[in-house]
């Protein structure tokens, strides 16, 4: 079930080539190196919901009859658990699955690949579809994993002390709400909540007034384990499905009222916003960093210690965040960079948050959702949310408009992408995750 | 959809007796006037799951085709949604659908009923019967409602300060596990986790030393809401299902040292259990008080301020835990008592906490669960959970074997029991939810 080397093969070569012409653009998000999966139908139809794999401007249907007669055994196999309208199965079944459509999809797609006009037909044009969701997703659980950020938002609370003793030992995090995870392009509703007013102890009923998005990276889990049956470190990843972009919206004055002493519940659970598409391990693994500690830091314990550090510690993934106001909409102004960070700045590495999520015996099921928590580096730049960046509200970020924000306005649109880039390696990227702020209700 | 009145009707008479002549035990929990339900199939079969009520000592299978020509259309339609093997579907029909189930039944079972030779095959007795859980939970949440918990526990942390500022304004909750809740009968595992040892900054990952109970009601949800849109406070409990007992296992060593900033995760995610019988709000409704804040506290805001406090107020429901040790079994003892509490002490109604957790647009779906939190009163008897009752780990509780308690043992079994009883009302109650500790893997 279960696979320990993650050995680079012929599916990462940078120079293969994909008979489809738009998956050759260097600064294109869907190399034939990437082949994330979505779940789709054409817009506006009535068809049934399946999963797609994405190869430069279209998609590749998987569930095209016309696909099955060039498919290896594991290949056909694997196809099979996709046809449904969510990808659960197909999670559940591990990483070879994943890793076995993944070849078959690559040698099918390869430009010199005989029966290219064959396949031809099952592909898409990304413009002609709709998602849905990628999983039925159990439990979300959300982490704490960039030390910038926990930095950046622990000095407006304890200007003295802003990381707790406790951030070094373990990825803190907290169950999140499953109900409210919305696709990228659905608008999020401005929430209502408790807030205090500028000095008045006792709160008010109120629509939001300091909203913000967070920018995250959320993982998808693949093959589940037993309750009680916590997961190796160093078997973390044969587990684990994708990764997608992960907008974690926060009502900053509903958390700071609610949250003592049971963390954030109002503030985060009116929704939080994920891309359609989700990158797989395999396709991330070009991008691996070694994982260090700063100088001075206690070593981490040895259940949330990887033998290798290297193979399975931090990954290289840029997160960039645009905002595009109404007014710069109006006005024609594309969208403002707001935020680039990167994952591998991060404190915590993935297989850490999974070996601790489970390390009291916590089972995770196949389409369960884990966030990274925001991402922030440590220049200013990096900093992944309104909170950071105009520290605390005092701050006021401009926009080319003329305008400035503290936290985000109505009509508002957040856009959020990433991507992975290395030398020798090429480009692959995660789409967007684009929604817009409506006002409350 | 909704229904405004919860007016008593006929299946309430307290002079009501059935066929089942083990309902009209005056001391038993499942006579005519309760009427729950839960998902069962015979002990060891290979039978589908199916729905049944709880009639005495034996109970309904909802399947049987024996019931519907004596049910009317109403009758009918309901019982068509309770076929599959969980509720959700019932669930998300509504209080009309679930009343109108609990009157045809009320009048099959009721003693002079003329074709009650024709209905008794659907009887199973409850002994040969085994269940699972009843609904798909799609999320979890559990809250903080009774004062005299959260004083207890808040003293322990903050002698001077117990309650925080936001406690008398809102029922503060957070998010917990859907992956790893239980049925009663499911042994629990201690967890492992990281926690301090006496003297030492630095964690340890080791076995839980302090792992604890916490007696509580579990609330399911029915018809459900749109995300976005609040459930207005008089309006709840139309969107509820019923109640069942719940134990939200803690382990008070991992919590302590993880729980800041994000609140209560690994300490929790272990392990949740609850009772197999669903108590409707039908059956409660007999056993409704008027809901009061202390003289002196601020008054709710208008969003949780029920326009009837006391037909949507309170509700009278003794909670029970029972302990018995290996020792105990061993000997013969029967369990012994550790504390009796009731949910009407609590600061925080059902109904206030679903309208605030939908207060922010937060959406609730058929089969969600909530947690009241730990249900203690203002006696030292009454303390819901081991810390209270021992203090922090200071005050050892004895047993009658002669051995003491701080935190449980392996081998421990923790009995929660609840109950309703009213003058003139007669009695009922919800089952068991009984929970053996076992050894760390």
């Amino acid at each position: 079930m279960t696979e320990a080397t993650y050995d680079l093969d012929q599916t990462h070569d940078p120079e293969l080539r994909s008979w489809v012409e738009a998956a050759n653009d260097k600064n294109g998000d869907f190399p034939i190196q990437n082949l994330p999966v979505a779940v789709f139908r054409r817009a506006g139809s009535d068809e049934q919901f399946r999963a797609g794999i994405a190869i430069g401007d279209s998609l590749i249907d998987l569930s095209a009859s016309c696909l099955s007669p060039h498919l290896n055994e594991p290949g056909l196999a694997a196809i099979n658990l996709v046809s449904s309208s969510s990808l659960n199965e197909f999670m559940a079944a591990g990483r070879r699955a994943q890793r076995a459509l993944r070849r078959n999809l690559s040698r099918i797609l390869q430009h010199d690949f005989p029966q290219r006009k064959r396949v031809a037909g099952a592909l898409i044009g990304l413009r002609e579809v709709e998602f849905k969701m990628p999983a039925r997703i159990g439990d979300f659980s959300d982490f704490y994993c960039s030390i910038h950020h926990a930095t950046n938002v622990g000095k407006l609370f304890r200007p003295e002390n802003p990381i707790l003793p406790n951030y070094r030992w373990l990825p803190v995090g907290y169950q999140g709400r499953t109900s409210s995870i919305l696709l990228s392009e659905q608008p999020v509703v401005r929430p209502r909540g408790q807030i205090l007013t500028p000095g008045s102890a006792d709160p008010i009923y109120s629509d939001c007034r300091r909203l913000d998005y967070e920018a995250e990276l959320g993982v998808f889990v693949g093959a589940g384990n037993t309750l009680g049956t916590p997961i190796p470190i160093d078997r973390v990843e044969d587990h684990l499905f994708g990764v997608c972009l992960l907008n974690d919206w926060s009502a900053r004055d509903i958390q700071s009222w609610e949250y003592q002493p049971l963390g954030p519940f109002l503030a985060k659970s009116f929704a939080t916003s994920i891309s359609p598409w989700v990158v797989s391990f395999d396709a991330l693994d070009p991008y691996r960093r070694p994982h260090r500690r700063p100088d001075g830091d206690p070593a981490s314990l040895p259940h949330l210690t990887s033998s290798n550090d290297a193979t399975r510690g931090a990954i290289d993934i840029k997160v960039s965040i645009h905002l595009l106001s109404a007014a710069m909409r109006a006005r024609g102004l594309p969208p403002a960079r707001l935020s680039l960070s990167n994952y591998a700045d991060a404190y915590w590495t993935i297989a850490q948050v999974v070996a601790h999520q489970t390390s009291n015996g916590c089972n995770l099921q196949p389409g369960d959702l884990l966030g990274t928590g925001t991402i922030s580096g440590p220049a200013p730049e990096s900093r992944g949310c309104l909170l950071e960046l105009s520290e605390g509200g005092s701050s006021p970020v401009s926009l080319p408009s003329g305008e400035t924000r503290i936290f985000l306005e109505d009509g508002d649109t957040v856009i959020m992408s990433a991507w992975c880039e290395a030398e020798g390696r090429g480009r692959i990227g995660f789409g967007e995750c684009r929604t817009t702020v409506s006002k409350a209700v």
